[in-house]
């Protein structure tokens, strides 16, 4: 049987986690990355040069780096941080570098395919957006002395640090155009994987693109959702499993979840979420996927194997 | 016959010069590039990093690139240089990239190799020494209301600059240790080609380093000069071509020099100036090297016809 077509979806340290185990199990691996950031590197690059943020595209080229000496190596340099009293400080040199190509090739998905065969990455990486977005959240309580009034909170890294509780995010521009090559990767995937990460900032806004939600809907791509296992500070502090499966739910009505994987080690009441589940329509896959060091993290070898019992049942 | 192994020792635009023509000649290629340059993208990140200056090393990493997409491509990502109205304006993305291997390696030559086989570099790429240098010019009439007086004046960009008539030029330190390849490189040489470049920031330096010199005098290489199509405006503004083989001899006094290599169509007096390199121990070789547009830049097809018959004659 052929490797199945998998569609990634995320951002940040969540999709490196989905990818690092999705090359495992597929030679045919598409990520479509947020484009949303305003922090660090990235959002002084946007903001300096008018590109779509590359921090996040970065990061998950770095995970589909080949194995060996030269993709490890390249993979370590385009990760690596100026650490400066000076103008680099915090710069990471592969968002240089990614940016650097879009200036030369005048196309960010010429550019990303540039940096994926620098890495020998084994997939490929492609922006949601063609532009670069805002995240736009509605928060209640994002200033304390008024716990109960819901206001709007601009730009990822205000969104992620709010101290109030995120009830919905949106995008701005409403109406941005989707990556062509991303629409087409979803419409012809066998599987579209949405999680773990960062659930407003990371997972939620490409079904804010509505080019992208509708491919998402339309597509015959069994979906599947890698739920967190630990909540995220601020942005989900006291989210069950079955919140976040209802925040996607309010966000895109129409889409339907046919697979959702959760850690069965974290999973507090896993009849509740199983009921929850197939009442989307869809069904719960447990497995232990947590890094058995304790730490928050997925381990990729057991992640991996997850998917490839989620892929063998569904294809 | 095997490949001669040539050692090509320079700077700037100077070096690219030779390396684009000596690279279609052979295929045992070493540059050896000074590290005193303080000015544009390089001098910032010497003093933001504390490491050697990696403009000249990178303009000769990409003049060494493979002649096909991939080379082509590394090549000119590497030559781009960011024009914003921001922190990252001037930097060459092919600095930033040496730095950081750097950083992450702790060995400048290692680094190098790293983005010398990213290009597909015909060649490899060597500091002349392993710490950052400074250039001090004795120069006469620097401030033009005493034209008579000599003055130190310091620092690459300065020396380049300068209205007066530089005299000749040292390093601080003045006892810095040359790079060990560069030293092995140099004695295994068949060849070893002085200049094209500016004459006393790109390609007197290289002797200012004692070990360096003493390398250059002792190794069994034959010693080709090759002299500058045009005066260096400001640094040698009025200099002759002979008047160049004499700093270069009163800078190394014990530097047999075998071969001196001039444009046919620039030399004034051909007869003095094969005299004056006689009388030096050497023997002249006239070729047509310029570009045919005109311009005071050597065609490299030409150079490198030049070195194939210079390379005949003397193996």
């Amino acid at each position: 049987m052929n490797d199945p077509r998998v569609v990634a979806l995320g951002g940040g340290h969540g999709l490196h986690a989905s990818l690092s185990a999705l090359r495992r199990v597929t030679n045919r691996l598409t990520a479509v990355v947020t484009v949303a950031d305003d922090g660090g590197s990235s959002g002084r690059l946007r903001r300096e040069l008018g590109v779509i943020p590359p921090g996040d595209l970065r990061m998950a080229l770095a995970a589909l780096c080949r194995d060996d000496q030269w993709g490890q190596t390249w993979a370590e340099v385009v990760q690596h941080r100026f650490r400066t009293e000076g103008d680099l400080h915090e710069h990471a040199v592969g968002n240089l570098l990614i940016v650097a190509l879009w200036e030369l090739l005048g196309d960010a998905v010429e550019g990303l395919d540039w940096v994926g065969r620098l890495l020998g990455a084994q997939g490929r990486v492609l922006p949601m957006s063609t532009v670069p977005l805002d995240i736009v959240a509605d928060v209640q309580g994002a200033d304390p002395l008024y716990p109960l009034e819901v206001t709007q909170v601009k730009g990822q890294v205000a969104c992620a640090m709010t101290p109030g509780k995120v009830l919905g995010v949106s995008l701005v521009p409403q109406d941005a155009p989707a990556s062509p090559e991303a629409l087409s990767a979803i419409r012809d995937a066998d599987y579209v994987v949405f999680g773990p990460g960062s659930w407003f900032t990371s997972v939620l806004p490409h079904l804010m693109i509505p080019e992208l939600q509708r491919a998402l809907i339309e597509t015959k791509a069994t979906r599947v959702v890698a739920l967190n296992l630990a909540p995220q500070p601020g942005e989900t502090d006291d989210f069950s499993q079955q919140a976040h499966l209802d925040v996607l739910q309010a966000h895109a009505p129409d889409l339907r979840i046919d697979v959702v994987l959760a850690d069965s080690g974290v999973v507090e009441d896993a009849d509740a979420l199983d009921k929850a589940v197939h009442s989307m329509g869809g069904r719960l896959e447990l497995a232990a996927i947590a890094a058995t060091d304790g730490s928050p993290r997925h381990d990729p070898a057991l992640l991996a194997q997850a998917f490839v019992q989620i892929f063998a049942s569904g294809l």
